[in-house]
């Protein structure tokens, strides 16, 4: 079937595992085997069947223990006794996603969310009043941003805050039941403070949305005067994640909670902040908390594999119906149907994770300690860093460091759309692989699909951020931090998207090579060439984004809704491909910087089981452009079936080499031939 | 963008959405009706937050309360207590699936599994002695097939029934820990009595798979002697089913309890049968429980309308993001991404509940009372039926019912697969669509998703019941009754299908006439033209399976198994664009059969959505084939775009039309407009 040339033979002894092993690892090796050797199964796993008080309680008791193992410590300045760089908090939340989902949130929600929120938009006092205790586990706390009325488009929040210059306090308030703080982490059970976004206005009139420390319960746990916190109650998923309201009625709080990096209060009661623009400035305190979104990707992508892991260990024993003349029943795995169903979904978590290390990497340049930040300073670890060349000193932030910003938010929020969806396919997809026990508590896969499936609406509905990601590809910088309103965008479409799209991927000279080989040779080369399977993606994102730039650009002041809505699904295909784009390259690259050897030859092959089948799945595209004849593309959909074949005998060192802890996978059903179920 | 002539203004008013609701209804409008008015929402509806215990207890109370109300006596047969007819009890399933779905799945292993098979496998002795009990919830059951070990291949169960010469009794017994019977609903809790699978074993022999009827329990609920009874514990959904194991260690039953309509142990203890091949006579017993099929996919469907309801009520009424100069935020089903995402599949919903009322009233032909069978007769209730030409009676089933029957099977197994997984992923992009407030229990949708998810790989693993579908496709009859085996159906692809396929779907006159006027105008046909669209799904259909045909024929037994498995996508393929036809055939039918005017010219657009959206989600294959230009393909994806919006503001009329009665609907994100919520 392949018009492959003869290829090396696959091997995938535990050296090659290894080698696998370290590259998916990547730059924080260390701290993931640090976590694989440290962490105890007993302090991240759940256990299903616990009542909703039952698992918050646990799910509680859990993160105060880890936090006085000091994993709440990761990621926050050294100087308030954090540990780690900012890029680790990232890495170690992929790691803890492999147990009980609801505790990864709450550990998001309490050190991601709420502390970073302090860390990141407060300044030092804040810091020295709060960190330590919120590292410690000893302050917990929600970030309330959601309202009953408003999820995706929070610039339009109705809670108030409001400067009475006569007392120096500030007044939080809901006054209508849409401004209602809802489906806040922490809220209905544990949260101590809350940081609270609202519109800040003074004498002097309305800033935009801010954030205010807000305390909401005394020590023994009952809501402080003026504050009510219901309960969300039961839930999809997440059953140990207290999710709940908070409403306000002219709740004071002294000024000095006002979370003052980007903006202030004046002894004067004056508004005092560094950026003019009330947008701008809401959405670079929005983009100071990206890591939100690398890390719901990161642990989706995590429960992913988990779940892959599951379903593959099962599929390797299990067996159903006879080959004839054969006695034993054949082994599931060996189904093309099966292969199909499980090994382009192990092949894109690869790609997905390789992409993931990409974001947080340049999330720590452009974030962590060695990164000049318009906001606090934090602390002086000097990590090598794209942004500590000189010109970017300073205040302000300049043009590249913004343009570096802008394009790492676009890639996490495209990220994060993809890999959530992804993962609540292949959590799906491995459910039913596994029949009625994949239906079972025991074999984990039912709570996770459950709990995964809210990552793909919250930190950012998925549909949103991919037309946030088209809004970054087709608009200038300046432009960006509009109004997150989608209408909006459609003036904004810069000429230079009509004149040729810029590029905006980070694809190396080795990379360029490999699309430089392919050019000319077209419909000649091999499906498995990587310079043709790169050219693909390429080519579409390209194409789509110029057409999409084009369309969009006839937009006047009176048509600018119709011709965005009708556009829409068009915008969104800018989005998708672009990030698929990035995925793969993100892929090619690391299979290109490996020596020679059997574990570059089978990651290779990942390799192009993703790039085909990416390209088999929206092959209509590709004839439809004259990307692929239909002789072609029908090569393609055989090469996809000659390397599940290929890949299946490696099917579980592929699954070793994601390195999941054994002490994580619980389902008896994934337990390896000879063990105890 | 569209090609389509002028078209009719669309009106959705009271008497357009009585008239669609009567063609959805179909032949059972009377009983639908009846269920709408006098079903109590108390009576079925869940509570989301109970524990398990919680959960079990008020889903028996509920199954007694339906049962005391008369709801277990639709479809047995009126001698003993029964009333209505077969066709009845999957309808009632249908509109009992608006309610809570582990109440559902009760119902249907009480009334449906474990009643029918005493129903349908048993005979006089059984129904005199059973029956009564059963519809009155006197007598709880299971029905006891899968184990440890088997789930899709049944054939292959360990339990075994030997037969006793020397006391006329039963023994049955699981030799195995993979012969353990699991996931038997009604087990863990309720079940005093099971109809268990089991291997039949006489001094002569084995005769393949038969079902004995097993006391489990005593009166007092404890384990009968010999009995061991195991619980399943937590699922992934459905938590008031009772799940659990039977192990039996030598139990005796007598030999009277045998359900012995195809197959008996006389009184010399010799085997006997009508039908002598032992595969023949296991897949005509297991024919005879088609219902359940007919049935699951008719409540998964059930569930998707509920949850298109909830959304599209929601996305009529939740707010985000202004457009330019608007004073208010635009109505997120304004958004074509919206529209997108949930009027495509509230057409294919509407498809599907066609093409169900279809395979409905076939069961009802088939299987009726008014059907001869070759199992015991029943009643009288004197039905018109395909099945009572004089040629027919007697015995064994003449070759025009078999061959009828094996269209039924074939049909309600396609039709379960693609219903069941439409409703996950309707009520998956439902939950999506409504944002976190879909996360929320109150609002029902993340219950439903979880419950529904094991409809996929219940009363037969979807992806095995696509090859079923291929294999009823591709043999004789004759050969039909082999082996599940999908390996076999290698060597039994019959000459005919190389020589041109026959035809197997029940088009009538009507749409003949359609697809005559379409051909030869081809690529000039408009996009609605609804000739045009037939002929798409039947070309694909036919080709595809012409192509798999010519394919398989080329197997030898040497390399049956290889050929088999490298062409198992192609074989699934065409399986899902045979049901894909029947689907629309069964729409345009009902379009068809409509008087002209207001409602007809709604449903059209509807049929055209759900005909256009199909073609492209698989436009690819259609492009690769010669039967769409790419500039055809485009306009496609124009045309669906344009009816999204046509649609747009009869959307609620069209979820109105569906005949969810309010009262069941109680997520407060779905209450009308100026309800309370």
């Amino acid at each position: 079937m392949s018009d492959a040339p003869a290829r090396p033979e696959l091997t995938s002894g535990p050296e090659v595992v290894e080698s696998i092993r370290t590259v998916l690892d990547g730059a924080w090796g260390d701290l993931r085997q640090r976590i694989r050797t440290e962490l105890r199964p007993e302090q991240i796993l759940g256990e299903p069947g616990q009542s909703i008080t039952e698992q918050r309680a646990r799910v509680r008791d859990q993160l105060l223990g880890l936090a006085e193992a000091g994993y709440g410590r990761i990621g926050f300045p050294a100087a308030y006794g954090g540990e780690l760089d900012y890029g680790a908090s990232c890495v170690a939340f992929e790691m803890q996603a492999y147990g009980d989902l609801s505790l990864l949130v709450k550990l998001g929600v309490q050190f991601g969310l709420f502390g970073g929120a302090v860390a990141r938009l407060g300044t030092e006092r804040h810091h020295q009043a709060y960190l330590a205790d919120i590292m410690a586990g000893r302050l917990l706390g929600s970030f309330g941003m959601t309202e009953v009325g408003h999820g995706s488009n929070v610039q339009r929040l109705e809670t108030t805050a409001t400067y009475d210059a006569a007392t120096g306090d500030l007044v939080i308030h809901t006054p209508t039941e849409s401004a209602v703080k809802t489906y806040i982490g922490n809220a209905a059970q544990d949260a101590r403070m809350a940081v609270i976004f609202a519109q800040l206005i003074t004498d002097e009139g309305g800033h935009g949305v801010h954030a205010v420390l807000v305390p909401v319960r005394d020590e023994a746990g009952a809501a402080l005067p003026g504050v009510t916190i219901g309960d969300n109650g039961v839930k999809a998923g997440l059953p140990g994640v207290d999710n709940g309201t908070f409403a306000f009625d002219q709740v004071r709080v002294p000024k000095a909670n006002l979370l003052n990096a980007f903006g202030d209060i004046d002894d004067n009661g004056h508004y005092v902040s560094d950026i003019d623009n009330e947008n701008r400035r809401f959405f670079t305190m929005l983009g100071t908390l990206v890591r939100g979104r690398v890390c719901v990707g990161g642990g989706s992508g995590s429960a992913a594999k988990k779940a892959l892991a599951i379903a593959i260990r099962y599929g390797d024993q299990r067996r159903q119906f006879e080959a004839p003349g054969a006695e034993q029943e054949v082994v599931v795995l060996d189904y093309l149907a099966h292969q199909r169903k499980l090994l382009p979904r192990l092949a894109k978590s690869y790609a997905l994770s390789l992409a993931q290390n990409v974001v947080t990497e340049r999330l720590e340049e452009l974030h962590g300690a060695g990164a000049a930040r318009s906001g606090p300073s934090v602390d002086d670890a000097g990590r090598e860093s794209l942004r500590t060349r000189p010109e970017e000193e300073g205040g302000e932030r300049s043009a590249s460091d913004q343009e570096a910003q802008r394009e790492l938010e676009t890639r996490v929020a495209g990220l994060k759309a993809v890999t959530t969806w992804h993962a609540l396919d292949t959590i799906q997809t491995c459910r039913e692989a596994c029949g009625g026990a994949g239906y079972m508590a025991e074999n984990q896969l039912g709570q996770m699909r459950a709990d995964v499936d809210v990552f793909t609406t919250f930190e950012g509905d998925n549909t949103v951020l991919l037309q946030l990601v088209a809004k970054g590809l087709l608009t200038e910088y300046k432009e960006m931090w509009g109004d997150l309103d989608p209408a909006e965008m459609v003036g904004l479409v810069s000429k230079q998207v009509a004149e040729g799209v810029v590029e905006r991927t980070t694809g190396r000279a080795g990379l360029q090579r490999l699309l430089d080989l392919a050019k000319g040779r077209d419909d000649d080369s091999a499906l498995d060439d990587r310079g043709w399977q790169l050219s693909m993606f390429e080519q579409r994102a390209d194409h789509v984004l110029e057409t999409v730039g084009k369309r969009l650009r006839k937009a006047t002041k009176d048509n600018a809704f119709q011709l965005f809505n009708a556009a829409q699904d068009h915008v969104l295909l800018a989005a998708r491909t672009h990030i698929d784009r990035i995925v793969m390259e993100a892929f090619a690259e690391a299979v290109d910087d490996m020596p020679e050897g059997p574990a570059r030859d089978l990651l290779d092959h990942v390799c192009s089981l993703y790039a085909l089948a990416s390209i088999e799945e929206d092959k209509a595209w590709f004839i439809e452009h004259g990307r692929l004849t239909t002789a072609r593309s029908r090569a393609v959909t055989a090469q996809v079936n000659q390397l599940c074949g290929d890949l299946r005998p490696h099917a579980q060192a592929l699954v070793d080499a994601l390195g999941i802890p054994d002490g994580l996978i619980t389902a008896p059903i994934a337990q390896r031939a000879g063990e105890a179920r």
